[in-house]
């Protein structure tokens, strides 16, 4: 047999993936279409955040001097000079015995140290030419100094951050109008499989629709990058073998789906005796999905899914999204191991670790998941509400309901409470 | 005063904004449209699956009673009548003494009743005329069984659902090539406050960029809307009410940031008083962004955050993001609340329940919250980086690390452990 399998764990088999990759070129594009990209430089403050002293509420700016001794009954009382929006820049300067009106977000006005927001003075609706400080204030308070939140030069946004809402309000705030990111990469769709049908197909005796190709374009876009359809791969290893070269030219890594297993029909595993191919694996420690290959093709990734489409959604989020995240500059990428109580029983034994789909919940302040006995791989009804995989370990018999599981989450929790 | 504050708390506030929200018309798009669409309607199994019985390995199909008393030592031997490949149609039926070759997925050819795979069998790589069975098999076993895993007619999508990759897969399988999905929302975003800039524009004494409407931009789009910009609002109010209202015409909720503190500018307040307006709320316990406002004009609703950006992050994550989940359909949309322990101590006190951005992370299958120390409203550095809200209750004075704190989450937590 030309294609021997030595089996590694799902760790090593990452490691390998991720062990050659470096990210893809930068390239700017306009903050209005960098939501979801990946930044390609660490970005620093181009100014001091405030940008200048401002007032946090709507009230009076004074000098703090002039507030001793103020009380409800005995207010000081301070000749007002001006208004000051926000936006605004103050004219006057408050000297002793005056006071400016300020709006929050405006500019603190010269002499000022201090500012008493109006429901701490009489009359605090009106607008007068005299207010009434009910309180004495320290030098300093209610003031945002200059530089408090930010100093020039921090770094507000790493390089390799997925650039989400709140990372965008960081780049407008310093006037990144234009946003250096990293290019998205390109990923080659094959699928295998003379049993596939399109979608939009009539079923036929023998067949079954092709899910994994819309199920991995919509995997490949949540992980940043860009879905190509290559279509099917000939039956004939020749053909086949050109078909690939010619995808491989046009993508950066390419991702086949089914035609990983031991029968007769398994282009991949014939293309493993290539003197252009450099295996990095063909059998990994887990159900489903044992057989996931891995190799390069010259200098370019091709990750052989199982066809199977549990054992290919897996194969995705454990493999394909951590290669994804790392093109892009993600030098974080890879699976976060958490712990959780498992809150039901599964006593089925397995010679490889199971990677069960799975929800996670919390009660009392512990994590629990919640399995979605999937037990037979390829069952698809419980696809989309997978949040995590949690390991049933090797052997032994099973795991029960109460005690801790290793737990892979790879989506948003609902944290429904499914108890 | 015309605008008299009533605070309300933050569930209630919601209660208001859901209540009389109904779902948005359905349309139909392409499967390849439908990622992060939301399902308007159940959608059943169209077939069976597996649609036929099939093989889940690659080995032979044979009769159960032809390998009784099969052994490693002693095989029994069977001839072999042709090889089905997955997407074939066997030609032979299954006699006694016979058996055919059949492939992961392949359908099993009438007579035969179990599976025995390669690897249980004399010269498993080879393709003979003859096949040696090393050990007996059970009636029905080793086959996927039609209808095992999803039966014909089965709901095996829910309206409000939003479409993820393994929903995807879901669809594909049973031939949606048409999805039937709620219409996206559309949603209009003023900006208010003459101190902003663009985030092309060079900073000015006194001024700020813009950082709110990008950010809500992409937190709408996140969410499944449509961002509509609408520019800013005028300061005279005749002419700001009348922008509002030809905004709303085109759009199916609007969200304004800014103007809606106590100041002298502030435009929504004073649109409280138009006959054409519902007031909701004006109030809401809650730090920061306490004014937060919401009302309908005439039908439809506007939601008046804080300009701050902190609070009106805060205020979209927390009010906009369920109102346009409702609008598409999702009937669960609303604050998931969860308990976790605070991983720092925050001790300042504060008169209403403080709302702390935070990280979520796991140690000994407890969940921690780490909170972003974001005591000042505003401080942007942090906001690209939560992951959940952590609730000060108010009064009291914080909370100590070790304490259990309730959480709203609302992105995916990046589960890094940062003890």
């Amino acid at each position: 047999m030309h294609f021997q399998r030595q089996t590694i764990s799902v760790e090593e088999a990452l490691r390998r993936l991720l062990a050659g990759l470096t990210p893809l070129q930068e390239e700017q594009v306009g903050i209005g279409e960098a939501h979801g990209r990946t930044l390609a430089r660490d970005l620093a403050a181009t100014c001091d955040m405030p940008p200048f002293d401002r007032s946090p509420l709507d009230g009076f700016a004074v000098r703090a001097a002039d507030t001793a001794g103020a009380t409800p009954d005995r207010p000081v009382r301070l000749r007002v000079l001006e208004t000051v929006g926000a936006g605004q820049i103050p004219r006057q300067t408050v000297t002793a015995g005056t006071a400016v009106r300020i709006m929050t977000g405006a500019m603190m006005p010269p002499g000022a140290d201090a500012v008493i927001m109006f429901e701490q003075t009489e009359q605090p609706g009106e607008l007068l030419e005299w207010v009434g400080v009910k309180r004495p204030l320290r030098p300093g308070e209610n003031i945002s100094r200059r530089g408090e939140e930010i100093a020039a030069g921090t770094c507000v946004a790493q390089a390799g951050t997925r650039i989400n809402a709140g990372t965008l309000a960081v780049l407008a705030t310093f006037g990144y109008a234009q946003v250096p990111v990293v290019r998205r990469p390109r990923v080659g769709l094959i699928s295998t499989g003379t049993e596939l049908l399109d979608v939009d197909q009539p079923l036929e005796p023998g067949k079954i629709r092709n899910s994994n190709a819309v199920m991995l374009s919509a995997l490949i876009a949540e992980a940043g990058g860009i879905p190509v359809l290559c279509g099917r791969l000939p039956d004939d290893l020749a053909l086949a073998k050109r078909h690939m070269a010619k995808c491989l030219e046009e993508v950066d890594l390419l991702v086949t789906s089914g035609g990983v297993s031991v029968g007769d029909f398994d282009v991949m595993a014939a293309l493993a005796d290539d003197p252009d191919v450099t295996l990095l694996f063909n059998r990994v420690a887990m159900r489903p999905g044992g057989p996931t290959t891995a190799l390069l093709y010259r200098d370019k990734l091709v990750c052989a899914l199982s066809g199977n489409p549990g054992a290919c959604f897996l194969g995705a989020e454990l493999f394909v999204r951590p290669v994804l995240r790392r093109l892009q500059g993600d030098r974080e990428a890879g699976l976060r191991r958490i712990r959780a109580t498992l809150a039901e029983t599964y006593d089925k034994p397995c010679p490889y670790p199971r990677y069960l789909r799975g929800r996670l919940t919390e009660r009392e302040g512990k994590l629990y998941v919640v399995p979605d006995h999937n037990d037979k791989a390829g069952n698809l009804a419980t696809l989309g509400k997978s949040e995590c995989f949690l390991i049933i370990p090797a052997g032994g018999r099973g795991k029960q309901a109460g005690e801790t599981v290793d737990v892979i989450p790879h989506a948003a929790p609902d944290w429904r409470d499914e108890a």
